[in-house]
């Protein structure tokens, strides 16, 4: 797996870059993000993955997401990695919507024919991705945490619950928490995965949690001016299915915010601090 | 003067608002950010103004500029204008080069007869905008400061120099500060000024110092990796007129750094800090 460098500048005494590579999921190129802060030569560094949110790629957070400064501060690698695979070969959404297909891949491995040889954003951010940077970047592949924003704060909070001893800690901005109880999520996972819904239950944070997975602890912000907050994100589904499971979560009503980056990387220094403190042992 | 509210999203326990007005100086509508920190109710602040290089418009700083954490910490309103007037009606590069026209406005009021009605970027953001912002934001009109970036940093610099009353503090990421001896100055400043040297003096950082004009100090910023500096920007000359003048100048060399936001939001924090010690009595 050899990977191509877009960009790479210096940034926050680190290096901010920015590289593509042949996905053997996706059967297209992806393009994807690495902050790494200053270190000593040799050191081996905690990583944190943050997946972004629909119609994003890598370049929203590594643009907007202001976590240079914290993640120089604490030591910490950040990766993102775009949210679907691209290309004219790649199937979308019929109508060309936001939330289908291209910019937004839910962080699953498609089952239905028509997506499954391209949508394998679950195997590409839980596997190949992890190995591409252990082979090409300064990282412990043992202190690796999860965070991400909207479709990318299910992405993180799934992907967390499926793999609890390989991620440290995990939190969410804004996050669709069940998407198989909300419009993005129903069409997302009935497009992927077809009709089946307990096929979708392992890509729905409140199913997991209901069958049996744990956390230790959750982070998740929202603001309250989120236009999406009612009727995509549903944050009181979460919030009573940690209650039922013994799972504490720090779930913070944030007055005024939205969802945008404005919101985000207004508490990102937070997150990454909560993400280092679990990162440290 | 009416403003347009574009957008107005929560940010750092701010507002940061994008507007658009009928600009008399350009005749053209123009665009701008500002980003009023979290204040107590009928408090004026101060202001920092913020001038945008090449190719760029308001968003780049507003969003890649990593300047709210520190404003809202230090109580600073940031605006940032446009670097040009915009329009199907606008002339600009016969070629479409980047580096005039459109997106390149110089802050100079064009004598050029093709450029001078909507060329005004000086008045604009000398006379016009500051009376916009201070008829429609909390600002303390006598505590305002300066600062820029490349073709923005030489607006602060010759803005500064020429107004020393008015900016209690002026600073600059990788200006360019002798627009008459470089490519990029000498293009700009015979299009819209002619051919006559002596009209550019007052728009050239370094002839203005050689001309009388002072400041108490200055605080310049520039990467040793940036592929302009021999070229285009030349910081020796700058530090050479200081020195003659008695202008105290921090000009610092900062390895591995180059020309983007990379760099300019790595080193926001420490201008603004700079700027509020200036601000503060």
């Amino acid at each position: 797996m050899t990977l191509q460098t877009i960009s790479l500048n210096r940034s926050h005494g680190g290096a901010q870059g920015v590289y593509k590579h042949a996905s053997r999921e996706t059967k297209t190129d992806m393009t994807f993000s690495v902050f790494v802060p200053p270190h000593r030569e040799g050191a081996k560094l905690p990583v944190v993955w943050y997946l972004s949110g629909l119609t994003c790629t890598h370049a929203n957070v590594t643009e907007k997401g202001e976590f240079r400064a914290t993640c120089a501060e604490l030591g910490l690698i950040l990766v993102a990695p775009d949210t679907s695979p691209r290309g004219d070969q790649v199937p979308g959404d019929p109508a060309n919507a936001y939330d289908f297909g291209l910019g937004a891949g839910f962080y699953v491995d498609a089952t239905e024919a028509q997506f499954a040889v391209n949508y394998r954003m679950w195997s590409y951010v839980t596997e190949e991705l992890p190995q591409l940077i252990a082979g090409n970047f300064p990282v412990d592949p043992a202190r690796q945490s999860i965070l991400g924003h909207s479709m990318g704060g299910h992405g993180a909070l799934t992907v967390a619950l499926c793999h609890p001893d390989r991620y440290r800690a995990a939190s969410a901005f804004s996050p669709i928490v069940a998407p198989s109880q909300v419009p993005w999520g129903i069409k997302a996972l009935r497009g992927y995965l077809g009709t089946d819904k307990e096929a979708w239950r392992r890509h729905d944070s409140v199913a997991l949690i209901e069958d049996g997975a744990r956390l230790p602890d959750l982070l998740v912000d929202y603001g309250d001016a989120d236009p999406f907050l009612a009727e995509q994100l549903r944050p009181e589904l979460l919030q009573s299915a940690c209650e039922k499971a013994g799972i504490s979560l720090l779930l913070r009503r944030q007055p005024g915010y939205d969802h945008s980056y404005y919101f985000i990387s207004t508490f990102m220094a937070d997150h990454l601090r909560w993400h280092a403190k679990r990162l440290a042992a």
